[in-house]
């Protein structure tokens, strides 16, 4: 096994964020789950984006936000989704590029449009997502590289991309090679309506020893394990993937691995903005810190610092530099 | 003549702005004017995005900037301008309606694409602009609807827009059709270049009566009079515009309307962000307090207030609550 050329390479989904303001009564007028995530049809898209107010687009999507963290600290990084050939393809492709991430999925050339995630921030910063897949779910597992797969320390995938059909095999494939290539396999587990769909794959993927590093947050956990105790929740997944990390908001964040555990709180903020992307960038800081061989409180701090300066502004990708905030916070 | 329905119909470039943080050394290594507005062509501004970091999209456009500080006030107000029926087009049309600002102008069928402003963003909080006009510059006169300018209150014209040959002609029709209603034409010089390019015709219509309120920076007022010395310079349009509103960035603001003089400071603001739309907010302010009937001095107090609102963020779009925001100021 020769040393990898990359540290993380990751499957995801090529979206574009649509974010504004709202009020919980536009929530609740809306009919949408605060807090959430909910897959839309292009109609619903269209009305949910009439009734928003004036916008501002970020390059988002779960696992490409985790790349931009990771990008940001040092890491190399190469990521996997399909835009369209249209304009918000091309603002999605040159921010990942511009962040220094290798990107080289074609786009495709015909309907639907790149993905957009249309979401509502309230005024406690918490975030409502509404997401168009768009061309991102017709991601064909041919848009794979295995040599590129093979040559990066961890493949890390994102668990929304599980739900569609096309990029489910292309991420079956993916962990066969990652595997194959003695390489690690890091999933997170994004939200409870895909463990809900698919929870019983997951399973059957940690029972086989398909997962070296879980990612969850306690309700994904709850959903995952049927069990509703957190620490129980954790100890019966630590029996079977080697890293085990669960978030748990302002209560901060576990993880277990190789027998080992540890804890961080979470780190201090001055307000919450909009947490848009908190898991994903906590991902970012904790598979830096792994790829670097740090500790695991280490690692945790980490995801706990990136987290919190993604939270503190608008839009999931970090805006502050994250080495000198790193370097400034742990010395 | 009756009431007008609107309280200022603008007509000026549909552009969304692409901002991203840079140095000034990439300022300097890409050739760029720091501090100025540039045209590019095509060629060029796929270079400059190329070169440019992760990126945000926000709506812009310097009257139509002003258009979302009128509205956020509590003004009614229409916009004229062009988009191409692109995705960009789409952000651009949306965000104006969903300030609630009247937009009918169609979108342009063909190439080019929607405008695009490239804006690098230096520590300091100065904008370095690069514009590709795209179907902005190709407004016809046709888009003027001459009932829909006679009925609003005040004409608001952009400056940036006298220089393509098509939207001239539309500015000339619409001036004509709110001097013929009784309304009041007010315009923005907007910058140097244009000056430079279009000062006789500036001169010719301000000989002629054609303006009423003339906004201006200290730079665009000695371009515009070819006089140095402040003071002086004000004082030889004051003769012949009505209202003229000459801006100093820092230090304040400076207007004479019928012989009465005013004068207001900057207002405070603990750190200056992103000063893209300055200018565009101050006009708002001011012509909010004009068309509601305030002293001069309130005028430009109120234009104080946005400009400092939307220099203390990225984009050029107000984002704070204007309203609460003027009546906590202002009381």
């Amino acid at each position: 096994m020769t040393a990898p050329a990359t540290d993380v390479i990751a499957i995801g989904n090529a979206i574009v964020d649509v974010m504004a303001p709202a009020q919980d009564a536009d929530i609740a007028r809306l009919g949408l789950a605060k807090g959430g995530m909910t897959l839309v049809d292009a109609d619903r898209a269209r009305e949910l984006y009439d009734a928003m107010g004036p916008a501002r687009e970020i390059s988002g999507g779960s696992a490409a936000n985790t790349l931009a963290g990771l990008a940001a600290l040092g890491a190399t990084c190469g990521f996997i989704g399909q835009v369209a050939q249209d304009q918000l393809g091309e603002v999605f492709a040159h921010d990942i590029r511009a962040g220094g991430i290798a990107f080289a999925t074609p786009a495709r050339e015909s309907e639907p449009p790149t993905a957009r995630c249309l979401i509502f921030v309230t005024p406690d910063g918490q975030r409502t997502m509404n997401t168009f897949l768009g061309a991102s779910q017709f991601l064909p597992a041919e848009a794979l590289d295995e040599t590129v797969i093979a040559d990066a320390a961890v493949l890390y995938l994102e668990g929304y991309l599980w739900d569609p059909e096309e990029p489910r095999k292309a991420m079956r494939r993916a962990i066969a090679a990652a595997r194959t290539a003695g390489r690690k396999v890091a999933f997170t587990l994004s939200d409870a309506f895909v463990i809900a769909r698919h929870g019983d794959d997951f399973r059957a993927l940690i029972e086989a020893g398909q997962i070296d590093i879980l990612f969850a947050n306690e309700h994904e956990l709850a959903a995952l394990t049927g069990i509703a105790d957190f620490h129980e929740g954790i100890a019966s997944l630590a029996a079977k993937v080697p890293t085990v990390v669960v978030t748990r908001s302002e209560q901060g964040a576990h993880a277990v691995s190789g027998g080992e555990q540890a804890h961080v709180p979470a780190e201090p903020i001055e307000q919450v903005v909009d947490t848009t992307g908190a898991g994903d960038l906590f991902a970012a800081g904790f598979l830096f810190g792994h790829v670097r061989g740090r500790s695991l409180e280490d690692c945790l701090r980490l995801g706990a610092i990136c987290a919190a300066e993604v939270i503190s502004h608008y839009g999931a990708r970090p805006e502050a530099d994250l080495k000198a905030l790193v370097a400034a916070r742990m010395g």
